[in-house]
């Protein structure tokens, strides 16, 4: 095969002393699937001679530049899909702390490529964030799957990562070829991991094999540390025996502000109206949401699930969930509000609040509304809070818990925002 | 300088067809410090050989052979000091995790290096953590910091890592020397994190200059995600506007436990009793554990505090501090049982607990012992728990709570081995 080589000299006094000059240049362009073809060194350690194929020339310049002064910075390039309320809010995040990162981090965070469902647009120097949605919408490419994974190939840049801000099936679905780039995912999205439990698997398995990062850390609970701290109790042998969860901010916003004497109905548009439920309030109540979060949170311990065996109890009832859009489930809502007086009503009578609780016991997870007692360390919870308590064999008297917001676009994008910077400190 | 060059060649159909079969290797060389003199590639990429120092000839060909063949596991090479009751209970979780991590994490942890203060043991090969105890007791290495520092230099291991389970400023005193040899520290030793803000900050600095990780978790919270989540935080530009937190396990069971009518000092001899104090009870008592404590987490927050910062009122007559030893500490606790009485009197009259806790609140850190009504999050707190509040801009109606053990040697070291681990992931 033919190839085109080019030659890379480094000549000069202000390299590193540090262990092995040319193991740190070996280090960074092998981490970025740079191929070198041949090198020579100086004895004095002054001078490093590499060849390489051409294609690789100005990724490796810019390895190399990187690696050999300190005061350069560590560049991570992202290509972001997704730019809604999660996606907005991570770019004015990044936007206001790349400076702090290139001082106290020497981490330099470029967005190189942007996408929602209709444009995308690219620029390797790093996308202007003073005025991205301009340059987004003025751009003249058409947002295309397979389009979008070709540019970012064919940009080849190093630290590549892909961060998922959809809720989409279609792009959950390019994970598998991107890992396989040596290119990490990072996404909110539950599609991917709620999936079958093989394609959930596999996608562990090739970021492995690529030594690529699959990170989801805000599946579950968005910003709080839900699934790390889940990950580290697992991998030092400790075991999971029990966990109980709110896991909905929605949800626990609609039975915080349910009261017997307030219409149902009117609690579930205002949360709408808030921006805590997703457009379509139905994917919410019917739990599904929910059973997402508590089988991707067992799979992390180790549970071979689906989502077909997480056990659920709707407390909506069939009628209202068959309804083909927002007024007609609205007006259904308004018809039952009798059975969802009821419910409220028993819960009062009993000192108690209505929570939608995720379980996980004796091997079996399940989703359903209970009531909760004062005495009950779930009934403490405010607002479109979540939380998690975790019983193991370590955490066993008294349960590992966490608690915190658990929606929102701010610390969403925070939980994202973390996931990147493992992979830049990686 | 004259120096001894070895071949190393490399031939076969089993290499990886990932990116960059040479990029595999040099990242894999250079992380480990081996600096590569010349190397030749075939173009089929199924042969390469480069010229390398003797010295580093077998770290070389292990490294290699790892990074080449898809079954081969990291190596992490642990040099662990101090095997008390944490160093112990980690050897023992290591010993139970290696097959699991083996199979699951492709990670090969192995102990390499043990110590206490008395004696030093070494196997390249990984210590046989059944007999472990007697491999120690049986060593005619006398411990001695700098011979067992030389030690692991002699060695020259790749992924070398040096865990310090004592309490030791004198151990605490080699991190920055040892994160110069590019290997990383991991630590539950709180000495260095609160010394001096200098020298916190060098240690912070050499890592990141070395590459090399220095990782502190369990000083706060033993097992509890606590620095982890604050890092977070701060990196994505969240900003900690208090801090509530009770961080002291042993001070919990105290005062969970003294009540009108019980001695307070016969609740301080069972604390001792069941292990939850230091064996000098008034390191405990003083409150100054608990001022390292939040002086650490405010330093991560990124105030440069010293110690001297922290306002400290303590609830301990100075007579009872200023003895000499415990019998001592104990008579004199036993004299002042009336004001005890009263402190605890006082607060049950308003229905209230007795908690000492650690407050930062308008950039002032303080520790003191509080009356806690049954409103308040931190009243629910039971047993040795521990738990930290954070109200930040972003988790603001509603603060971030993490809650749990917050002392034991198993789930202290199980977040040592969290640290091992992301060092291993990295
Ligand atoms: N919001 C929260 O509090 C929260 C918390 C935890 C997790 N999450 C998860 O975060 C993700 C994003 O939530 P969000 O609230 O930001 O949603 P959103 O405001 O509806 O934004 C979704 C974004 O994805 C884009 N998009 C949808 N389908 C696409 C496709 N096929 N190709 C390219 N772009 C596509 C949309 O583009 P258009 O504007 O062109 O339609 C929009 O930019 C979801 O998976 C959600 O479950 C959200
Ligand atoms: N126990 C907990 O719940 C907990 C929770 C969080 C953090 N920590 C921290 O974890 C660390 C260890 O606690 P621990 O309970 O395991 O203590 P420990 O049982 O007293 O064990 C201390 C170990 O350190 C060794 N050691 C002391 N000084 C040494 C020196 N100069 N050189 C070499 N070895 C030395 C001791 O050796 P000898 O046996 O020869 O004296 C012993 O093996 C402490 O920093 C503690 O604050 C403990």
């Amino acid at each position: 095969m033919e190839e085109n080589l080019a030659i890379v000299a480094l000549v000069g006094d202000k390299m590193r002393d540090h262990v092995g000059v040319s193991g740190q240049m070996f280090a960074a362009l092998g981490e970025n699937g740079v191929n070198i073809k041949a090198i020579a060194q100086g004895s004095s350690e002054r001078n490093i001679t590499v060849v390489i194929e051409e294609r690789h020339l100005r990724k490796s310049l810019n390895v190399l530049h990187e690696s050999f002064f300190l005061s350069e910075k560590k560049r991570i390039n992202l290509f972001l899909v997704g730019i809604g309320n999660v996606g907005g809010t991570l770019i004015q995040q990044i936007a206001k702390q790349k400076e702090y990162l290139r001082e106290n981090e020497h981490v330099d965070l470029r967005i190189v490529g942007l996408a929602n469902s209709k444009k995308m647009y690219f620029d390797e120097e790093g996308i202007d964030l003073a005025k991205w949605k301009d340059l987004l919408m003025g751009s003249d490419l058409t947002m295309e799957n397979t389009a979008f994974i070709k540019s970012i190939e064919e940009m080849n840049l190093r630290n590549s990562v892909f961060v998922d801000n959809t809720a989409s099936a279609d792009i959950a679905a390019l994970y598998n070829g991107v890992l396989r780039k040596n290119i990490s995912v990072v996404t909110p999205n539950k599609i991917a991991c709620a999936s079958s439990y093989d394609n959930y698997q596999e996608l562990k398995n090739t970021a492995r094999e690529y030594k690529s990062k699959f990170l989801y850390e805000t599946n579950v609970g968005a910003g709080l540390p839900v699934i790390t701290t889940l990950n580290d109790l697992i991998k030092s042998g400790d075991k999971v025996k029990k966990i109980e969860a709110v896991l909905s901010g929605s949800l626990n916003f609609i039975f915080n502000n349910f009261k017997s004497g307030v219409k149902f109905v009117d609690i579930v548009k205002q949360a709408g109206e808030q921006g805590y439920t997703e457009p379509d309030p139905k994917i919410d109540l019917s739990g599904v949401d929910v059973m997402r979060k508590i089988l991707i949170l067992i799979r992390e311990c180790g549970v071979e699930a689906e989502l077909s065996d997480i056990k659920s109890e709707s407390f909506i009832p069939e009628d209202c969930m068959n309804t083909k859009n927002n007024e007609a489930f609205y007006a259904k809502l308004e018809e039952h509000e009798a059975h969802f007086q009821a419910l409220v009503k028993k819960a009062e009578d009993k000192g108690a609040r209505l929570k939608v609780v995720a379980t996980y016991d004796n091997g079996q997870a399940s989703v359903g509304l209970k009531e909760i007692t004062k005495e009950h360390p779930l009934y403490i919870l405010e607002g479109s809070d979540n939380i998690v308590l975790f019983n193991t064999n370590r955490y066993d008297d008294q349960p590992l818990v966490i608690k915190g917001a658990g929606a929102g676009a701010a610390v969403t994008a925070m939980g994202i925002f973390a996931d990147i910077m493992r992979i830049a400190n990686s």
